[in-house]
């Protein structure tokens, strides 16, 4: 099949606030080929991945990413190897390049599942979908009696493990934060896994993290995630260092598999998480899953937006069987909701798989997505680079 | 002072080829506060970085890089460090932000240098501007004896050391690479320096790149830049163990202080090549300089566009007598040349030395420039984001 049509869609609430809720845009990618259609999601920034989808070239280092995929033929995985190899290296000196890509890939890959009749994982060489547990994302309340009840609330909507997130944690003193901990711990009862992230607050002050330990060892936190910037490697190391039960987990960020290595080879985290619409999609995303079995470290996907970005996530490691954590939207917007017409829902006994049906196994709701898509036009020189596709 | 406006100005050759030449294109900064006009300029794709200073907020860790700027006071350098923690920070998932970022900041620093009446490099701490051997950075031809031509004329231009790049190398037997190495090595004479760069040609294969350094070590070059990924920090430190004199050059792709030094650190290159257009401006190029110091590691400038960039990238290590060798655009383009009215040029011994002017020291010329300009436009829902502003 022949690459003929790669159409992005940038849709949005109606108003987007200030909170840490990745859910309240979105851009989707659309790609044609051989009369089927495969989707994908780019995570974050929609304006500057459409740029960097349809801008001029800089240099023979610097193209934009259509260059590498529009009119490319796409029959095999190996294709998909191809065409990513190629945006790796032309589209080099493009900072935006990954995340624009990540979307395309997911789409590629979904192409050609329902082009084989087979789900993604299966493309990928894994011969089962493994039960996954959802965690509930959350924020910590602004009081520690808040957080107690959205834990609570947590474990009533049948989730068997949270995370707390952001907030007022690492603002003010270290004991403060330990009664956050208590109560989260106090919500979700003893038995459910109890995980914490902080978004980068220490920086790469490592005291700062580490007056933290002793409260997230108390509520028997699972792990403690990006204590620092993605980029303080030693950071990470020297904290880790400094654990007995608790684990750093970190690799969000990463927009290439060199990052998240780094992340485990030197920063010792014993949970690497990646998100599949930053890091150059599935295939880079399901390398990281095979270096985390071989270092033994604990693969988790990061993933809160729509069930098309849930579905692409779990396909690295869903024939991971102890591999089980999984990042799961558990409150998002009505857009991310929207997006597909089936959903990944949790079954009796709260677990999840990804799907079996072809491709990635959801279905694109384009009349329920439709009062979302922002009109978007990009104009250089005379010429329309990019205006809204029909969709 | 606070600032007032920031300005983006897309320039650009009527024409763009698929050459690896930075200087097909520019985006300028222009930065006004209390009366005062600072210059920038970004490195690569004006598109997406506009984007990325222009676009909607995505979520609060997702915000445009103009939210952390507009408004914001700017008296000392303290007032830049805060703003680039805010950037860092508020624009945490918005990857192309430290190459938009770093046009600004220079800009910052342009406009404090005037502020003050000192050069740049005098707010950064250091007493003196130390002269530099620029090097003139060319392509390898498609034979060795073109490459022997161009060795020839860069020596009969002046200069006491070249860069050859990219081209042939990497894409067939070492045994013709080791022809061209001779070939550049004749023209530039005996005493000249040699560089190679051969843009991450070799990917993560240490074999092949290993299989070129007989010729290297053989023809006295300097340094071998960039042979892989620049993510690809074990394949450097590989090589590096098997070099003798020749050693190992990368970091341009650095978009932060902790990639550089993980260069260092892991990498084991002898020279940190910093290009201050993406790795977020003057300040963390600084302290990659202060790094390399500490680290025995040589400090080079990554520069291939305007002598805007130039005294930018020129600033970090204008005070270190002993890190000498200069990257020079020796044969930019028409645009390039034109973006400034004056220009640092070569003294009599062939050196060249950071301006004594206040801030950047060099002057805009926007008539001459006027002819480059792109309009842009970008409009978002009903809304124009971004339309080339007055120049």
């Amino acid at each position: 099949m022949q690459i003929e049509a790669v159409d992005l869609f940038y849709l949005s609430m109606p108003e987007v606030t200030d909170e840490v809720d990745g859910s309240q845009d979105a851009l989707l990618v659309r790609v044609r080929a051989g009369g089927l259609e495969g989707w994908g999601e780019c995570e974050a920034a929609p304006l500057p991945s459409i740029a960097a989808f349809v801008c001029p070239m800089s240099h023979g280092a610097c193209r934009p990413v259509s260059a590498s995929v529009l009119g490319e033929t796409i029959d095999t995985p190996a294709d998909i190897s191809r065409i990513a190899a190629r945006v790796e290296y032309d589209s080099m000196d493009l900072l935006q390049a990954p995340h624009t890509f990540s979307g395309v890939e997911m789409a590629l890959w979904d192409l050609l599942g329902k082009k084989h009749s087979v789900p993604v994982w299966r493309l990928l060489g894994q011969s089962r979908s493994h039960p996954k547990i959802p965690y509930a994302s959350l924020l910590f309340g602004d009081t520690p009696e808040e957080t107690l009840m959205r834990a609570r609330k947590a474990r009533a909507d049948g989730f068997n493990a949270a995370k707390f997130g952001w907030g007022p944690i690492g603002r003010s003193a270290a004991s403060d934060d330990d009664e956050q901990f208590v109560a989260a711990r106090e919500g979700l009862g003893s038995d459910a896994h109890l995980m914490v992230d902080v978004g980068q607050v220490f920086g790469d002050d490592v005291a700062a993290a580490a007056a933290r330990l002793r409260g997230l060892e108390a509520a028997r936190a699972l792990w403690l995630e990006e204590p620092f910037h993605a980029g303080a490697l030693e950071a990470h190391a020297q904290l880790a260092a400094r654990c007995q039960r608790v684990r750093i987990a970190g690799g969000e960020a990463a927009h290439n598999v060199y990052m998240a290595r780094h992340l485990i080879d030197y920063g010792a985290v014993g949970y690497i998480q990646i998100d599949c619409g930053r890091i150059g999609g599935i295939a880079p995303a399901t390398k990281v899953a095979e270096m985390a079995v071989a270092a033994g470290v604990t693969y988790v996907n990061h993933t809160f937006t729509s069930h098309l970005a849930l579905s692409a996530s779990m396909q690295p490691f869903a024939g991971l069987e102890d591999h089980r954590i999984c990042e799961y939207p558990a409150a998002p917007k009505d857009l991310a909701v929207a997006i597909t017409s089936n959903h990944i829902t949790r079954r009796g006994n709260g677990t999840i798989i990804a799907p079996e049906a072809p491709g990635l196994g959801v279905a694109i709701d384009v009349e329920r997505i439709r009062p979302y898509l922002v009109e978007t036009e990009i104009t250089v020189g005379k010429q329309v680079l990019y205006r809204t596709p029909v969709l």
